[in-house]
C-alpha cells in the first residue's frame, strides 16, 4: 500500500512509552499525567451515562456543553466572546487539528509550519494534498516573523501555529499575535492555532488566543483540548473555535469523518465546567514544573528556556553525550531507565538539537524517581 | 471556502432529527434507540473511569478490548480468526470507513459505490481525492454483480459494500461473497466492508463477513460499530478488522487522525463482551421489527422486502402520495408528526423511488405511537 504521508509507521510517542515499559523505565515521555484525576469527574462520567446520555449528541457538540464553553470562554481574565455557531465539539485535539486541515487545504496548496512542532500536522497536511512548508522557530522558541513573512507565497494557504507550544512551553505574547496578523493582513491566509494548553500557564504569564485577535478570529481555527485542561487524555475530548464561516467548513468535513463525540464524556465535561477551579489547576501544574526544575537543576543537564506552560521542560544533554537526540533518548531509557522524546522526533528532517522534552505531568514521587535514576548517569 | 465533497451542509440524518423536535414528531429518522441500554454498560462506564482508564489507551486499543474481541470473533457461528495485528480501535465507525478510505485510495483512484447506500461514503472517498462510480442495486437490494463487472476500471481501487445493509436490511449470502471474489480475483481492488449491523440479524439468517471470505480477508476492511451492537450510538466506539498490511495502513493515518480513542469506553466495552447474549440481544430486535411490521401492515404504505436485519425498515408510500421521497418525509413529519428518511438521501442523485426508511430501534410504545399518529393520514 503506497504511504499518504512522510510521517512514521509508528509515532514517537507509541514508540517510547512502549519502550519505558519494556525497560522498565519512568515514564516522561509521551504528554500524559501519572496522578489521579479529579474525582468529580468520575462521577460526572457515571452520571452522564446513568442519566442515559448514551445515545448521539448533535453533531457538532452537546447544547449544555457548548453553552458551558461559551460561559468558560467569556469569564477568561481576557474573554473570548464566541457563540454556538463559533463551537464545535471533537474527539480529540488531534482530530480538531486534523479535520480544519482537511476542511480548507485543497490539493497543491502550501501550508506552514513551525519548526519543532507536534508530529501530527506534516502528515496531516499531506494527506489532504497539501505541502508543508517549514519555519524554523529562534534557537530561544520564539517566531521568526522575517522568515515567516518570506515563507508566504501565492499558495500559502494556512498557518499553524502552537501557543503554548510543544514542546517548549513558549507562550505567544499579544505582540506576537499582532505581528502574525499584520504579516497576512493583505493575505487571505487562514491560521490554524493549536491551543491545546491554553489554561496551563505559569508565572501569571498571559493566554492570548488566535481567536482574541479581532483582525485573526474572522479566520481562524482554535483547537483546545479537555484532556490537557482536565488531565484525562484518555477521554478524547476537545473543541474548536472558529468563525462562523470557518465552522461551517469545518462541520461539513466532520460530518461525514465521526459525525459525533462520546455522549457521556460531554455531559460530564458540560457538568464539570460548572465548578472546577482554574486557578488551582494552574497551580498544581506549576507546583509541577518546580518541583520538576528544583529536583533536576543539579543534574548534568542544560536549562535553556523555563518552560513557561503546559506539561513539558526541554532540556540540554550536551554535557554527557554528543550522539543525536534519538540515540540519546534510547540510551537513557534503557540505561538510566528515564523515557523522554527527542527534540529531533519534532522536526521533519529530525534535526539534531543535543535537547530532549521532559513531561512533568507527572506525581512528585515519579519526577523523583527519575531525577534519582538519573543521578547514577 | 470551496466545498471538499458534494456531500451536503448538514445531513439528512441531523435534518429529519431536528424537524421532528420542531414539530414534536415520533423521530424514526436518525437510527437511535430510544430505549434503556443495559444497565451493565452504565455500571462499567463507571468503573472504567474509576479505575483509572482516564488516560491515553494504546493507539491501535485497549490490549483487553482487543483480546476480547479475538475471542468473540472466535465464538461467532461462523468463526473468525484474527489476531491483534488485524484488529484498530476506532471512534465509531464512520470514522473507520473514512480512514480506511484515508488509508488506500490517493488522487484519481475510482472507487465503486453500491446506491442506495449510507451518505458517508462519497464525501469520504471525494475528500481523499478519489471518484465515486455508481452502481444500483437490484429493486430487491440485492447486488447486480455484472452491473458491478462493468463498473470495474483499471482505475479501481476499492469498492465499498454494506452487509447487513442500510437502509433496507438486506444480508449478502454466502453466494454473494463467492461472486464478490470471483470478479475481483485477477485485480488488486481493495474490498471496504461495512458490517456495523453484524450481531443483528433475524430469522435465522447467517451472517457472512467478507473477513469469513479466504480470498477477501486479506485485502479487505471490516467496519463494526459497539454503538449498533450494543444500542450506545453515542458511545461513538467502533473496530475494524484487516489484514495485517492493510491495518498498518490504516493505522498510519489513524495515528495522526485522532491517535486513540475513548479509554474509559473501551475498558467498559472489554468487560460487557465478556458477559453480554448475543442471542438474547438478536431476539429483543428481532422481536421490535416484528412488532413494528405488525402495527403498520394495515397502514397504506407497502412493503416490498422485509428487513433481515439492522435497525431498519423501508416502506413505500405509492398508495398515499406521488410527491418526492424527500418532500413525503418532510410533510409526514409535519402532518402526521412521524418522522423517518427519504430513500432518495441514499443516492448521489436524489433518485426518488417512492420510499421511506423508519427505524424501529425504539420502544413498542413509540413504535405504537407512530402508528396511531399514521392512522390519521
Ligand atoms: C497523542 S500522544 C502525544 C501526546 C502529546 O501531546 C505529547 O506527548 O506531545
Ligand atoms: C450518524 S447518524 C446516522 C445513523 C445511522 O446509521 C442511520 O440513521 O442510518
Amino acid at each position: 500500500v503506497k504511504r499518504k504521508h512522510s510521517g512514521k509507521d509508528l509515532t514517537i510517542f507509541s514508540e517510547m512509552t512502549a519502550l519505558a515499559q519494556q525497560n522498565n523505565a519512568v515514564n516522561l515521555s509521551q504528554g500524559f499525567p501519572d496522578y489521579e484525576i479529579d474525582e468529580r469527574l468520575k462521577k460526572l462520567l457515571a452520571e452522564g451515562t446513568e442519566k442515559n446520555f448514551n445515545q448521539y449528541a448533535p453533531m457538532s457538540g452537546l447544547p449544555a456543553l457548548v453553552d458551558n464553553l461559551i460561559t468558560f470562554n467569556q469569564t477568561r481574565k481576557i474573554p473570548i466572546s464566541v457563540s454556538k455557531e463559533n463551537i464545535t465539539i471533537s474527539p480529540g485535539a488531534t482530530y480538531g487539528i486534523y479535520t480544519a486541515i482537511a476542511a480548507i487545504v485543497n490539493f497543491g496548496d502550501e501550508v506552514i509550519v513551525l519548526e519543532p512542532s507536534y508530529d501530527s500536522y506534516v502528515p496531516a497536511i499531506e494527506m489532504n494534498g497539501g505541502l508543508p512548508v517549514f519555519v524554523s522557530l529562534k534557537n530561544n522558541f520564539e517566531v521568526d516573523f522575517d522568515a515567516l513573512k518570506n515563507a508566504i507565497s501565492e499558495k500559502t494557504k494556512a498557518i499553524i501555529v502552537n501557543s503554548p507550544h510543544n514542546p517548549s512551553g513558549k507562550v505567544w505574547k499579544k505582540s506576537d499575535w499582532d505581528q502574525l496578523a499584520s504579516i497576512i493582513d493583505s493575505t487571505e491566509i487562514i491560521i490554524i492555532s493549536d491551543e491545546v494548553y491554553d489554561i496551563l500557564i505559569y508565572d501569571d504569564i498571559e493566554f492570548h488566543s488566535a481567536f482574541h485577535h479581532p483582525k485573526l478570529r474572522e479566520r481562524c481555527f482554535c483547537i483546545f483540548s479537555f484532556g490537557k485542561m482536565f488531565h484525562i487524555t484518555g477521554w478524547k475530548v476537545g473543541y474548536i473555535l472558529a468563525s462562523e464561516e470557518l465552522s461551517l467548513a469545518y462541520r461539513r468535513v466532520h460530518q461525514y469523518l465521526s459525525f459525533s463525540v462520546n455522549a457521556p464524556s460531554q455531559y460530564a465535561l458540560a457538568k464539570y465546567l460548572e465548578i472546577f477551579d482554574a486557578n488551582e489547576n494552574r497551580k498544581n501544574m506549576q507546583q509541577k514544573r518546580d518541583f520538576f526544575l528544583n529536583e533536576f537543576k543539579d543534574l548534568p543537564f542544560s536549562l535553556k528556556e523555563k518552560a513557561e506552560a503546559g506539561y513539558f521542560q526541554v532540556l540540554g544533554y550536551e554535557n554527557i553525550s554528543k550522539v543525536s537526540d534519538k540515540e540519546f533518548a534510547i540510551w537513557l531509557t534503557e540505561n538510566a531507565k528515564v523515557a523522554t522524546i527527542p527534540l529531533s522526533a519534532f522536526y521533519h528532517e529530525e534535526t539534531n538539537t543535543g535537547m530532549i522534552r521532559f513531561c512533568f505531568a507527572k506525581k512528585e514521587e515519579t519526577m523523583l524517581r527519575a531525577a534519582t535514576n538519573l543521578r547514577y548517569l
